[in-house]
């Protein structure tokens, strides 16, 4: 087996980011919200040695117009902390990582919550940190106005510091449970944290012992200027949304700069974009089925996606011609509009499929077969634009089916990823260290 | 089968109240943090067919003396959320009831919760609703004063109304998921909750759907006035902690009668007072069972809790005499301790035995054979003194198999307890009926 080694997570909330997926021939109208299904798929995701299942999440139904809403699988989901406690009684190895935002919840619950699942699931939590923008979820908060951007990332670093103290509260080695001399713990093994920042102010000690992983392993998705700056000096893992491989090697060079200027290994950070997979039997196969779940996009939803990737209103063009050579002028950004025209003349794609392209996913996506999307794989890893990927299915099951049944085992024969799980923790899979304690050596 | 069933709620955070229990002779010194023993705990509960298990909660490590905190089996737990989640992927029957503050949380994240751990349980949470009046609770989230418990209880009965009224957001025929049409859900049954109260402002509507039981089931805890008001007004479980009988009779009288008033019926609101249940062979080896599991309570503890149900420093009497009958003027409780001398006259108890009673577990107990239990049992329930019980095991395994084993069976042989369960959700259990959609009939 080669060195360097890809490490596969799963997007699963929702179970698929793509709009027309629940509409897909076969598919589960339901996948995002019936438990039976989550659990078939968690045990697939194990059988194919994936190293976690990833919830995003949001506070708030989505603000989109009715006509748009109404379309969307995504109104109703479990909540992240519930779920995967039930779906870690159901599997063994696989990581769970959850969303939780530092903007409108309390340091004491976030850590407890964490430290509770690492401790139900036998150490594969783990913390994906997001800071919450939109209104529609600060109204759901008692708050007006979101806090800006600058100030939540200022609390959310605080934040992460209390929640690391937090679990540190206890030494690995403080419980004692002595029937004999009636002493349950030790109580210099006890530290009361104390904390008093600009934002925030939690005494402790958490009611909680230190998770088996030492902390749960700490994920980040910013792409932004602060945000990058925060995976460098706090993430264990990073989830992006770079486009192609250019863009891809650029960020993650930049992390791990920042990472080791900071201090750290940069091996300690997992670069993993997210990519939409679609595996087929040629390329054409693939692609065509790339078109079959873009078609099921609503053409309402889609054109308002398209007009704003372009910068303009196109709900005037012909939906069955080709883009308009003759766009206005547009204020909004041009590396956006640039793309739409690249895709169009790449793909000949008509404004209705293009629409319904950028209204599905149009994000960074793998199509083809199993060893074209291997060979491209590798490529990211071989050259410095990935530690592995965040996985996104185009529809399910069929779309998980074949990543775990075509495209893992190709990967396996190229030695570019595992057999089997070497360790129980989702530290182990990830070949991160446990976290010494802050305050016990 | 007669008419008046006795409903079964087991208290398991923590999984024993008495504070000897861990050292008790055969006990799991870690049960209360092990999920292997609490995963066999809630199987063997719900084969006796309780209604449900019963997590009570604390925000912080309890502030007490260290000598004593390092006795305490309670200063590690699992969080509520995440516990009962798991668990719920274990059991098929039985209720999850889950303590939650309406203090320090947000009651868009409390709504979602319940709602999410009642999808994944099919329809078996309950809430049991809280306020937290402890400075160690409010130290943790950055308050250095906590609120006046009548601010609490008005904060509390707000937060009902928002979390109810974000758990009907949707209608339950809601979603449609209709793949030819595209239609996930029908919009005109989403409804945005918009509320403005005094302490709280919430959007809505909630990111999911409406729990299976329409809502999760409502318990109260509270004594005091506030308290009972609060419960007659809202709850449909109240857990309570009367020392007798006659004192039973009254609270339960003025429970339903302010239920009634509210205009509720009054068999909607179950009152189920804890009880620490120790079956013996005779009543005399139940007694010798609670005085062995007493004595293992630390005596500088125990002594602490003697002088405060006193209302007298009992740290210089004889451990081994009988309490002085010289007892030095006090201006706490004259109840309290009319209560201990009665108990010393009544058990001819030392002060040693008086003191670890009451460091120990010193509410309501039912102490004798499975006979002896039974007929207490049901006279509570025949004359108006409870619907039911909290059972509180005085150590684990051996004490809740003695629950399950011998005192269950004679319940059921007096025909007033289920043999098996008729239904499948909490409210089912527990006779109550679903609410109503409060925006949708």
């Amino acid at each position: 087996m080669s060195e360097k080694q890809l490490h596969l997570t799963a997007f699963m909330r929702p179970v698929s980011l793509h709009t027309g997926a629940w509409r897909y021939p076969g598919s589960y109208p339901d996948a995002n919200f019936n438990l039976t299904h989550l659990k078939s798929f968690i045990q697939k995701l194990e059988a194919a040695k994936f190293d976690a299942f990833f919830m995003a999440d949001h506070l708030a139904v989505l603000n989109m117009p009715v006509e748009a809403l109404k379309r969307s699988h995504t109104v109703t989901s479990f909540e992240p902390f519930t779920l995967l406690s039930a779906l870690s009684q159901v599997t063994e190895k696989i990581g769970l990582a959850a969303t939780a935002s530092t903007t409108y919840d309390e340091p004491y619950h976030i850590a407890r919550r964490f430290a509770s699942l690492d401790h139900l699931s036998g150490g594969r939590a783990a913390w994906n940190i997001v800071t919450t923008g939109n209104p529609e979820s600060s109204k759901n908060f008692g708050k007006d106005e979101h806090l800006q951007h600058g100030d939540r990332y200022k609390r959310a670093r605080e934040f992460y510091d209390v929640v690391t103290g937090l679990w540190d509260s206890f030494a690995d080695d403080a419980f004692i449970r002595d029937r004999e001399s009636g002493i349950f713990f030790d109580p210099e093994k006890l530290h009361v944290l104390n904390h008093k920042g600009d934002d925030l102010a939690v005494r402790g000690p958490l009611n909680i012992a230190r998770p088996v992983q030492g902390w749960p392993v700490i994920v980040q998705a910013g792409q932004s200027e602060p945000g990058r700056q925060l995976a460098a000096e706090t993430a264990e893992a990073v989830f992006c949304s770079p486009r192609d491989l250019a863009a891809a090697k650029a960020l993650y060079a930049d992390i791990k700069g920042r990472a080791e200027a900071a201090g750290r290994k940069p091996e300690h950070l997992k670069i993993l974009p997210a990519a939409l997979i679609i595996v087929g039997d040629s390329l054409e196969d693939a692609k065509a089925k790339r078109l079959a779940v873009d078609a099921l996009v609503h053409y309402d939803s889609a054109i308002a996606s398209l007009s704003v990737a372009l910068g303009a209103d196109a709900s005037g063009f012909d939906p069955d011609g080709p883009l308009p050579t003759d766009l206005p002028e547009t204020n909004a950004s041009h590396t956006s509009r640039a793309g739409v025209l690249k895709l169009a003349a790449d793909e000949g794609l008509t404004v209705r499929q293009l629409a319904q392209r950028y209204g599905g996913y149009s994000g960074l996506a793998f199509v083809g077969t199993p060893e074209s999307i291997a060979a491209e794989m590798e490529t990211w890893l071989r050259e410095g634009g990935s530690d592995g990927f965040t996985v996104v299915f185009p529809f399910l099951p069929q779309g998980l089916d074949d990543v775990t049944q075509r495209l893992v085992p190709e990967l396996q024969r190229r030695g570019i990823f595992r057999k089997d799980y070497t360790g129980s923790t989702l530290r182990e899979h990830l070949g991160l260290p446990r976290p010494t304690n802050r305050f016990f050596e």
